[in-house]
């Protein structure tokens, strides 16, 4: 090792095959292709920690839990965004360590189940966004709403959902034990950004019902734990402007004041390409000698030679 | 830090009270209790880990998935593991970071994703006798044998039932990170006793559907780590011989010699006491210097000082 740090993000097109199977079977087969993606970067001598998505996961971990709910007590949500953080973190850690041990590289490779605080106070809560779980009928809805104190809409005529708030990720809780493992040990940590927590009066914690933006994640990582480069990891080889329209011209490069630019022309998707761009932005922003990058999950090692990709830089 | 070095292996009642509600809510708030007596611990100097067990929380994922199963794929057994080390980690970490703010000590925590290797050629796997998941009827049973390659076996005239082996823990995976942290850190690892994975001819692991004996993988990682002190914490003060009879005996310490004895004279009840006595026999066995204790969670502390408990030693 000794090139550098980099926190990965991976997309939800490193776990899953969007035209394949929901199986957990299909999503290891997924996963350990990806890890061939990621020990080629370990293997140019890049120290790295990965931070994942979890939304379909989550989604279906949920679904089952509450179709089970006559046998079973639904699980809460934070405790179903650690459960993710065991089943993706225990797929990719086994795939890595395959994988390493493949190309005769020791390196150790663990999960650390993560925390991450959020502010009580985030105007995410008031305005919850994020859909999740099953569909219900008005009135399942109704006396969810009452029963559970959930925030529940109607979904485009679907149905109704439980929404839950998308707040910012502040402090990483067990970022200590990161720092101590990154250059020793190839670390799963914030997976799904991580389960957020708030902090009660007496400085212990509470789980709530929320989702963590995973690239925000990954990038309040990079910052903590002092990484070289923050590279986001997509099914796209660049960040695109007037994507998926005629004139669409893919970026191998853009400064912040630009990337700014081209938020404020609402070139970038919510809940897509937005938050990478966003967090590419904040990371070079809190370290202007650093730079981000926006890449293909299957070209990430050309991307760091600056043959693939779009960087982010300061200016 | 610097009293020693111990290995806690936590039974059923440190994560739920079997009068209870099977809810997370009512986990977390044992767990809370729990960590309570593991603060205790750590408070007297000395560096701890901790294994827990997983077995009604990994009944009830699997309920779930299996309740679901015509609107969401049924998890595999290895990944449920997975996902129950995540969610319970999470409680522990959760409360005893919780605790160990409320009496200003700064130590951080963390669960570690643990998979431990067990052999394809136990001969537990050709007489699986762990009962797991939800009672099906003969002809469901049946269809999952020949669908899913699932042993089934009739329980007790309540059904059929899946059933899994139980395979003795031969390796832990991530033990060089447990080694690592566990100087700065409590680390929460091989939950469940650990995801049970085969090792495969090119080096990799897979998982297999199986069950590990976690006092055995709380001996394992004593051994792997050089624990100075096996704790296998459970219900009851004291290890008994004639137990729940007339002349139940209470022990306050016994050698190999005598807990081989009882053993062969059926004083233990196998999945209870039986595994915990095994444990202590091995971990004192591999380390004669060293000991083992059997002891009530709420009276860890005074076990440790050799005021409650049984202490199993060498001779």
């Amino acid at each position: 090792m000794g090139k550098g740090k980099i926190v990965i993000a991976l997309g939800g097109n490193a776990l899953q095959d969007s035209k394949g199977p929901a199986t957990a079977e299909a999503q290891l087969s997924v996963v350990k292709r990806t890890c061939e993606y990621i020990v080629d970067i370990i293997e140019q001598g890049y120290e790295i920690a990965v931070v994942h998505g979890n939304g379909p996961q989550v989604g279906r971990i949920l679904l089952a839990s509450e179709t089970a709910k006559d046998v079973t007590p639904v699980m809460p949500f934070d405790v179903v965004g650690a459960m993710s953080q065991g089943y993706i973190g225990y797929h990719i850690q086994q795939a890595l360590r395959g994988e390493l041990k493949k190309r005769a590289m020791d390196i150790p490779v663990t999960t650390l189940v993560t925390q991450v605080v959020v502010d009580e106070k985030d105007s995410a809560f008031s305005n919850p966004t994020k859909p999740i779980g099953s569909f219900y009928s008005e009135e399942e809805a109704k006396a969810l709403m009452a029963e559970k104190n959930y925030v529940m809409k109607e979904d485009a005529g679907r149905g109704w959902r439980r929404v839950v708030a998308s707040p910012i990720p502040l402090e990483i809780v067990e970022v200590d034990t990161v720092r101590r493992l990154f250059d020793s040990t190839v670390v799963i940590t914030a997976g799904g950004g991580g389960v957020p927590v708030i902090e009660m009066p007496d400085g212990s914690l509470k789980g709530v019902a929320a989702v963590i933006d995973k690239d925000l994640a990954a990038e309040l990582l990079a910052e903590q734990i002092g990484a070289d480069v923050l590279l986001v990891l997509t099914a796209v080889d660049r960040v695109a402007i007037n994507y998926n329209k005629p004139d669409q011209k893919e970026l191998g490069a853009m400064t912040v004041a630009e990337a700014q630019q081209y938020i404020a022309e609402g070139h970038f998707a919510a809940g897509s390409m937005l938050p990478k761009v966003q967090a590419a932005i904040k990371f070079v922003k809190a370290n202007p000698e650093k730079k981000a990058i926006i890449a293909s999950l299957y070209s990430a090692t050309d991307a760091l030679a600056g043959r693939s990709g779009t960087v982010i830089t300061s200016r």
